[in-house]
């Protein structure tokens, strides 16, 4: 007998008939003879309608009360499913986070894990009853609810599979599991059968929307085999695990992500004298700016000078611009320049370095197609380069064919956003 | 300072318009110089709807579910006022009912409270923080939630009030406080100023639905005294407390209720020997049905014969009378009757037993109306008669006019339901 833990996102469950066909799949599960602990989002646009009704009272709403409510969208679904499954005559119960043990720390609005205690779940389940568990949420030390934050419920369902040493946990989305391309881009993309853990951090972080980068860095760190796959097909997804679980002849390139949702901050003509990079990146920290890429080259045409580039979601970029405009005298640069219209493109796959033609062959493949690399960065498993963003489709659909990812019998798959 | 107590009812609570009023008023409270604990039910429709989504779901509900899916109406409503009140720069923090230490047996959907531990907003309130709690909810010993049925936030705002020793409990509402009588049947109902708990409950159990039974009895055990009135106004509404308490001057009669919703079933010609009515009632608690008023008769045309016949609620009737048919050898009665056209007018005031005339007076009101009366009932402080349903209205306005209740300035007030 396995113990499965599976996920259902809020797109699995946005009404009464989807809620019915997971309890039919989760009963499946139950009576093929498994032990079942199953982790639920809330509805569809639940979140959404209670964050409006939160706006229709107050401009600026406590965090502790703001997590309150956004909690009772879990409950209504965790209660909901819980009945579904009941209807179908298997036994299931509910549980909040608070029940199901999942204590965090107190930062509202985006708590970690601190520790679980699953003893209830544990024993309800090891008497046969399927375990119904409210995603994104817990209880801090002072028994007041918290939510995980973004990707909230997947980390609460490999937290629990850790927790209680399942042999596999589910992650149940809208697509068939992880391509090897985003198939809006690329519609001879093909899914991945497997990858480690590694590459699908660097899939997640580069823009794949599928997984949460911080649920995949929890099954890292605790071994949880992934199963990443549709909540409407039967089909085998993306299973994630350790390298020496994996098909030995898996390919070096696993697949391609691209991020449009970062843009570029360029500070040109800076002094070459060292610390001017210290300040630059202490002040944009102060401001809160998360960066991705850095790049700092030698400016060519102005001697003693350097140019600093870097890349940084959009929503940041008007801060950090600002606070850079301010140190101008203290950095003495030439000039700043913003831009939003660049996009990125990252090839993911075990051992690059190992293997030098692999950039080779990805800029030879960007060249062919005519199209100017402005950055480049590079990592143990990724190479990402920066483009134009009206360029950035072809650029994949290049970079795709140049390393034999096309698919033989092409699928019509929509990627789509995870919520929580 | 006072320690206050005030409770909002859903329809106080109907939306955001709604919530920043009921805000508003916390906080005047607060800035009066109040300590404040406040009771919130489940918006508006929102208990509807989430009963719909359930009967979507499945036909049969179990009920520990049940009670999961509907507290996650007051989580939204408790989560959005403590927004709001924040929002007016008082502190206030929301709290479920396990938060605020209200324990109950293990009954869902209609759980008793056993005990209740308000250590921990008894300190935040100290402190100055308004605690804004979920009404019509606690926890059970297994550490689930549990609701506490009809009348539970009535009955979850008494309850903290008696634990917590508040100075008063306020139940706010959309009328001003209790009436003489329905003021859409009589428009010149007055406000009654002040009742005991013993009134109350008659005017509760009569059909008055501004409090709920269950509340007022909690209220009477522990001499919490009780302010019923509108969240719409500033008025003074209906004070219940004990009678040392009241003006020496209240009147003997407060008012009449009335009421609908009973069946009345007449068993005809039951031979007149012990035990015939221990059988009847006895067998009509096994169906569970809850009888009001019984009234027992030698019958006059059959000597050696007796008619026998009670009141109870319309959902009841149905298995009841199947369950007197279905004895009918063992009861060798010769007839039964089953009337849903019938209405009852009970007639509220202190020492009603020692004031004989007054039973002639309520007699004499409803001849001279033409009325008939079919069955009588008498407790120490209430009269009750039934008649025809189609004469109800006209026999309360006419008992209203002989009693001298009828106000000086009458005043357009619709007589609503409390909902939870």
């Amino acid at each position: 007998m396995s113990l499965i833990v599976q996920k259902y996102g809020g797109s699995s469950v946005s009404d009464a008939e989807a809620l019915k066909r997971v309890a039919a799949r989760v009963v499946a599960a139950k009576k093929a003879g498994n032990d079942l602990v199953v982790v639920v989002s809330a509805m569809g646009d639940t979140t959404d309608e209670l964050l409006d009704l939160a706006g229709q009272v107050t401009e600026k709403p406590p965090a502790r009360e703001m997590d309150i409510l956004l909690t009772a969208g879990e409950r209504v679904s965790m209660a909901l499913l819980s009945m579904a499954v009941n209807d179908l005559g298997v036994t299931a119960h509910a549980y909040t986070g608070q029940q199901a043990g999942l204590r965090t720390d107190n930062q509202y609005g985006k708590a970690s894990i601190v520790g679980i205690v699953p003893e209830r779940i544990a024993r309800d389940v090891k008497e046969g009853t399927v375990a119904i568990i409210a995603g994104f949420q817990g209880v801090n030390e002072l028994n007041d609810v918290t939510t995980l934050g973004r990707g909230g419920s997947d980390t609460t369902a490999v937290a629990l599979a850790a927790a209680m040493h399942a042999d596999v946990c589910e992650i149940y989305t809208d697509v068939d599991g992880l391509f090897s391309a985003d198939p809006r881009i690329v519609p001879t993309a093909r899914r991945v059968r497997s990858l480690d853990y590694e590459e699908t951090l660097e899939l997640a972080g580069q823009g794949a929307k599928i997984l949460h980068l911080r649920a995949v860095e929890f099954a890292r760190k605790y071994s949880v085999p992934l199963h990443v796959r549709s909540s409407y097909s039967e089909l085998e997804g993306t299973w994630i695990m350790n390298p020496d679980e994996r098909d030995m002849e898996s390919p070096i390139i696993t697949g391609i992500a691209h991020d449009r949702s970062q843009a570029k901050l360029s500070i040109l003509g800076v002094p070459d004298v060292p610390g001017k990079a210290a300040k630059v990146f202490g002040r944009v920290a102060e401001v809160g700016a998360n960066i991705d890429m850095i790049v700092q080259n030698i400016a060519a045409s102005d001697p003693g000078k350097t140019d600093i580039s870097f890349t940084l979601p959009h929503d940041s970029g008007p801060v950090a611009l600002a606070a850079i405009e301010d140190m101008k005298d203290e950095l003495q640069y030439r000039e700043v320049t913003y831009n939003e219209q660049i996009g990125k493109l990252s090839l993911i796959g075990a051992g690059m370095r190992s293997h030098p033609g692999v950039s080779a062959k990805l800029f030879g493949a960007l060249a062919a197609a005519g199209i100017n690399i402005e950055m480049i960065s590079t990592s143990e498993i990724r190479i990402s380069v920066v483009v134009n963003i009206e360029e950035l489709d072809k650029a994949v659909r290049a970079v795709h064919t140049a390393f034999d990812l096309d698919a033989e019998d092409t699928q019509a798959v929509v990627y789509g956003g995870t919520g929580r």
